[in-house]
């Protein structure tokens, strides 16, 4: 009997896993692939129990951190920024003032807490608001079936 | 080769997934069994593209409508209330002051929409909040394997 042959996941897939359950264990509740108006989407947003909005950014390599120009656009729209990345990957190239995760696909840890920076009031409440619809709908598309 | 065994849904639940696909078309986007703080839940919660906060209350029989006594404790919880009901449902029984969704197990239809009264701030955000974290950790459930 063959092997079904399966897709390898992408790194920044199964990091992101490891960091939604090191979340899921701190109390907040994420969702992956999270869109922002400006067409974007963050890696993962997550919310914690008096709503507090985290941003994660999985960065699996030096070169996959040194792509993107673009993770700033995204500190307006959360409490706290994080960067995740693997063991392996050269800390010291990050921005010091944010936060720090060291992550694998089984989990994840703070290493550095990100400053509490709080969003504006009305961004707040649209940013909890669709993150709401969107969580809703990926489960609606889950289980209707 | 025999057929897999299945459990027959309640009456409520299919009546539930034709709501939801009516919601969704709507531009509304839904959970089921969704948790007040006092330990009961409303079948469906549902959030408008500005936030406006629905409770529908699925209704299967004259016995399933006539042995809840505790729906009306819902009406502070959302904008606008709803009974869903089957075809063969009697719906004079049904107060006549409250949103009716008429529901098969394929869609519904709204026969008659509910009054627009309008939660307290602290509440709305606070039901968005657990809509949101409730969402995406059923979601994570589904997704994480």
């Amino acid at each position: 009997m063959r092997a079904i042959p399966t897709t390898p996941e992408a790194p920044g897939v199964t990091l992101a896993r490891g960091v939604n359950r090191m979340l899921v264990q701190r109390g907040l509740a994420a969702i992956v692939e999270f869109p922002t108006t400006d067409g974007r989407r963050m890696d993962l947003c997550a919310l914690g129990p008096k709503g507090e909005i985290w941003c994660i950014e999985v960065k699996s390599s030096r070169t996959d951190f040194m792509s993107d120009m673009k993770w700033s656009d995204y500190l307006p729209w959360c409490d706290r920024f994080f960067f995740a990345v693997p063991e392996n990957f050269p800390a010291e190239i990050l921005p010091p003032e944010h936060g720090l995760i060291l992550a694998d696909q089984w989990g994840a840890e703070v290493i550095r807490m990100a400053p509490h920076d709080p969003v504006a009031s009305a961004r707040r409440k649209a940013v909890t608001l669709r993150f709401a619809r969107m969580a809703a709908e990926r489960l609606t598309r889950l289980t209707d079936r």
